[in-house]
């Protein structure tokens, strides 16, 4: 087992209603003026927007609204959003939406802290020292990055997608009512479940061997993720479904799975690539076409760890371990399918014409290569983007 | 799922010689004087003791030493250790050592930042509104007290040992380093064995429903530390063993296995009796006797779950339900005897004359119940003991 440090100290109110308690629960911080973000306003469909505001005005905190982010969230208006947290000083970011407002928020509590611009934190030009607090109300099961340390945005100028990771980035707090995700639709919903089963699965697959209890607590994560996806197909009012996929959404991405392990995300900075170049795919869907992919590349490298993802997780049965390994990869990528999510990039109405400029992407121009357990560098990716054709 | 509120501020620091980085820990804090607990010398036959003052020497901390710290510590300890926080002014505790340790150190916390005698926040008497910040290096995987917001103290007058729960009990940080167990006896690893699993199976036995994800991140967990407690039996010295029990003991106590649950741990309580009764029995020692006589008592009452602990954790092949949940508490009950702890009271030298007064203490004189998904009342909490005899 590696050594690692385990940080998350992000508070977690988890359950039927906890919206409503966002006034009583900054206000216990002593924080009396606040942004919130929030996305294109799906939130004013609901009554989330009232329960919230209401709240909030009960306890007599200031709110600067920042509605529109939009999904992939966009630097321009990160950059707009600093200026105002700056100029209001505004003492905590409230993010109300999924990942995508988060990581909004996120992007704009680095940037209220520092001088320089937030794009210097994507690509690591600026060592990150400071942010503002971020709290957030959870609306969809899916990018972890509610206890996460980590943040992504997107360049349009550049065309470029990019993530970064640090401390400062973990939510102070984080609600969690899956009552609040009744409303994602079946398609967004297998993105999330796709998102989960990623998370978990990118630092499963490693040359890191005895992490008995981390294979193990991410094997239950995958097999609770499944089960959930699967119920909530059926039946997207599932509270149970809904709270497993919410709590799995969470544990998937905070660190847990990655105690003892190299902590690396190489299908995600793939994906990445393709979403930051495509606005209309969603990154779950996106990492469903990828994922099985990647690991039909990889698994080469570590047979015996694809055999046990597939024994555990699965339930294969082949004795020999390549056989089981292909069994595992073929009924993850089943899977997918069978929650809706594509399964061939053709699916996206794009053709390999695009294949070098993602990976020139993900490679930095060929200067970089991809860390995971096994390094990828600019014609291997190609060769997995091209194999997903 | 039941509500929950999850909330793990301890920073790990997990891996080998991290114990050398501690003067470093408190120095970024910016603590400069500080209280050191320990125990009965242990950590001055190897070489803990130098490693740990030379690093905190060499970042300016001046440390009072409070040595001496029993298994199950002691009130008169902590009172004296109050005495001298207060005096000196030190700004944090430092636990070097076990769960014993651990639970002085918090008791010592609470009771520096208040006015009240701290048995009365064992007694439940007083609120716990405050307390100084508690690190710790580890040197057994057991207790869990590392993350755990629980601390236990005995009253020696009243011959009673009792816990309390508080989020001021979370450490701010805790250092791992597995090979600080290495010295652990045979006899004392499978106590911790038995420990981190009853904190594990008391939230598991439950009539909550619908926590998929909780029960199969519980039963990785158990399953990790059966494997690891049987590696150990062996091998003492196998890091990734040790790297895994150690894991597992945070983890098994730390929230992760009560979310969506019902938190209620009924065996602690009995077992906080008899050890507070007989100073020589171990709490694992006293769980491993307990735990398959209470579950034989309460099984009945979930016969389903019972059912699937067998089959998930113990491999039990019964289709029949009542079948299996026997098959699971047998082979629990093995386990613990073939890692070498006792099955019967008897094993302790003591007879079923104390058994009136085990029951006594455990129902502050008849006057309350345990509470668990099985409500024990007086006469069923001696029913229990005597079936250990």
């Amino acid at each position: 087992m590696l050594d690692f440090t385990y940080y998350t100290p992000t508070k977690v109110h988890f359950g039927k209603g906890k919206h409503k308690d966002v006034g009583k629960i900054i206000s216990e911080y002593g924080y009396k003026k606040i942004m919130m973000q929030y996305g294109m306003g799906s939130i004013k469909k609901s009554s989330l927007y009232d329960d919230v505001m209401s709240s909030l005005n009960e306890h007599g905190i200031e709110v600067i609204k920042m509605g529109g982010v939009e999904p992939n969230p966009k630097l321009d208006f990160v950059r707009e959003a600093v200026k105002i947290a700056k100029k209001e000083k505004v003492e905590l970011i409230l993010a109300v939406g999924g990942g995508s407002v988060l990581d909004s928020s996120k992007y704009t509590a680095m940037g209220a802290k520092s001088d320089c611009d937030v794009w210097d934190f994507a690509m690591q030009k600026e060592e990150i020292k400071d942010a503002l607090p971020v709290g957030c109300i959870l609306t969809i099961a899916a990018a972890g990055s509610e206890m996460s340390s980590s943040a992504v945005i997107t360049n349009m100028e550049l065309n470029m997608k990019k993530g970064c990771g640090s401390e400062f980035n973990r939510c102070k707090f984080a609600i969690c009512n899956p009552e609040l995700t009744y409303s994602v639709s079946k398609y967004q919903t297998a993105c999330g479940v796709v998102d989960i089963m990623a998370h978990t699965m990118e630092r499963y697959f490693t040359v890191c061997e005895d992490t008995d209890i981390t294979d193990r607590i991410s094997e239950s994560i995958l097999k609770a993720t499944i089960n959930a996806g699967k119920v909530l197909m059926e039946n997207p009012n599932d509270y149970d479904a809904r709270a497993n996929m919410m709590w799995a959404s969470s544990v998937s991405h905070n660190g847990l799975t990655s105690c003892g392990r190299i902590n690396a995300l190489a299908v995600h900075q793939l994906e990445h690539a393709l979403s930051g170049e495509f606005d209309h795919i969603a990154h779950g869907a996106g990492l469903a076409v990828l994922f099985p992919a990647w690991a039909k590349y990889v698994y080469k490298h570590n047979i015996k760890r694809f055999a046990q993802f597939a024994r555990r997780v699965w339930d294969c049965t082949n004795e020999e371990d390549e056989k089981a390994a292909l069994c595992g990869i073929e009924k993850m990528a089943d899977f997918f399918k069978e929650i809706g999510m594509p399964s061939r990039l053709s699916e996206f109405s794009i053709d390999d014409s695009c294949i070098d400029r993602l990976a020139s992407l993900c490679t930095f121009n060929k200067t970089r290569t991809v860390k995971s357990y096994v390094e990828l560098d600019y014609d291997v990716i190609k060769e997995i983007f091209k194999s997903c054709m």
